[in-house]
């Protein structure tokens, strides 16, 4: 597992020369299988969607490696399926490639050393998880954490484990919705948070609001916003997205309630985020 | 200069991932800018081509990450201008990918420790030579070492450097051959040394023979044949050449002489190589 993921993220720098040295030294140099590295990562920023050369989960630290160029924007539709994180509490370092190997290789020096560093302050805080390809998708492992949090990237492989994690012993799930077990006034939500077929989705990029209509027809979409309206629920969203791997994984995105001032029959149902953690005590 | 080599030695890399991780790997722990990395270089072999992922001319070693599956045979036709040492007299070392990345870690650290012994004997014995990119391919540095070998990647970037290591002092040349001061037998030649518009040319794989002649016409077929039989020439032979980043280079292969038992005029002339290194003491 560690072995594919690996080399997988390695290749994918290919195309940048300084950013494939400049990663590949970060990564060798800190030469520790506990830490999980990311290459090119889709974030959530206020304006936009923005990816990072390198990101480190566990320190929730992104590494840019400046090539001397302007950054192309992503484009939104390109990226709309993918594992898009919100970093906001993160931290970004940057290295500049423009300069000599030399000047390069002190860069990178010096931000593994300040890896390392923090690496070890967590450990002593014993707040340090161990990167764990076999775990850190498992729902026994999530239940084990008691709590889930939206800035920890949970997310798990399938919307039945999902499910499992909230209570529930499902082999299968195939719906976009389902119960959570002595809750009910909570309702899990497996959306594509992006338009489809049948539904207009759409997640702003600080993660707090989504927006959500049928687009089949007028009488459906009314329907569905006159029960929203009727109900009084909170919805867990794990959306479904690819990871950086190409895999479906579904991933808490937080709980919502409905947005009463801003859901009208004209322009759909407005979710506003009101937690980003989940106590999973009685599940 | 460095840096452009490091980072489009690692970019060469790209097509197969155990590779990158592993090439990337000993580069990084070598950590030393001292030593020159050549990814993919090819070398003749008795049978034929190959091509080696990653070659350290300093310490004529050549390492190949066996991905565990059959290597393609290199295609002569079209390697035929490229740069192919001949490493009858270098090491290969093979680290096995196909395991898991910790086992693989083992063996690339294993490596580095034995480049990094490799290095510190070679210094002890005084007979280090640093990568300097800048004189690597100068006539004043080749000039000071008094004596130029084939085993040790003697190259120049333009044939008017050849002429002046060898006691010219010329600013450009465009001929195919030139004299060499105070060697009326020696000729300098600067073969393109695989067919072309008028010459059938070829050099065995071990490097010992090169066949040539003419095929613009039988006349001139003949007449070559003919005039070189009745000289008695040495040629020093440094071969037209691009390197591994695509630079045209002129390769020292050797002194050679005329083969008179098998040149004729149905075959064409036949050179065997008499030296592998010169004493430019005259010069």
């Amino acid at each position: 597992m560690k072995t594919l993921h690996m080399t997988r993220q390695l290749q994918r720098c290919k195309n940048k020369r300084f950013e494939l040295y400049a990663i590949t030294r970060i990564i060798h140099k800190v030469d520790d299988l506990d830490i999980k590295f990311i290459t090119q990562q889709y974030v959530a920023r206020p304006d936009g969607f923005a990816l990072t050369d390198l990101y480190l989960p566990q320190l929730k630290l992104h590494i840019e490696i400046d090539e001397g160029f302007h950054k192309q924007q992503v484009d939104a539709d390109k990226v709309r399926e993918l594992d898009i994180i919100t970093a906001t509490d993160h931290q970004v370092k940057r290295i500049d490639a423009s300069v000599a190997i030399e000047q390069i290789n002190l860069q990178v020096d010096q931000i593994v050393a300040e890896i390392l560093q923090s690496v070890e302050v967590q450990k002593a805080a014993g707040n340090f998880q161990a990167w764990d390809p076999e775990t850190e998708h498992s729902v026994s492992y999530l239940q084990s954490r008691g709590v889930i949090r939206a800035s920890e990237n949970v997310a798990l492989r399938t919307s039945a484990e999902v499910c499992n994690l909230l209570g529930h012993n499902y082999k299968g799930w195939q719906r976009s919705s389902a119960s959570v077990p002595h809750y009910p006034n909570i309702r899990l939500w497996f959306p594509k948070l992006y338009p489809n077929e049948q539904w207009f989705n759409h997640i702003s990029y600080d993660g707090c609001e989504i927006h959500e209509y049928c687009i089949e027809s007028e009488t459906k979409k009314r329907q569905f916003i006159d029960k929203n309206l009727s109900e009084n629920i909170q919805q867990m969203v794990f959306a479904r997205v690819k990871d950086e791997l190409g895999q479906t994984m579904y991933r808490f995105k937080g709980l919502f309630i409905l947005d009463r001032d801003k859901t009208c029959h004209e322009s759909g149902v407005y979710w506003k985020r009101v937690a980003t953690e989940f106590e999973l005590g009685l599940t």
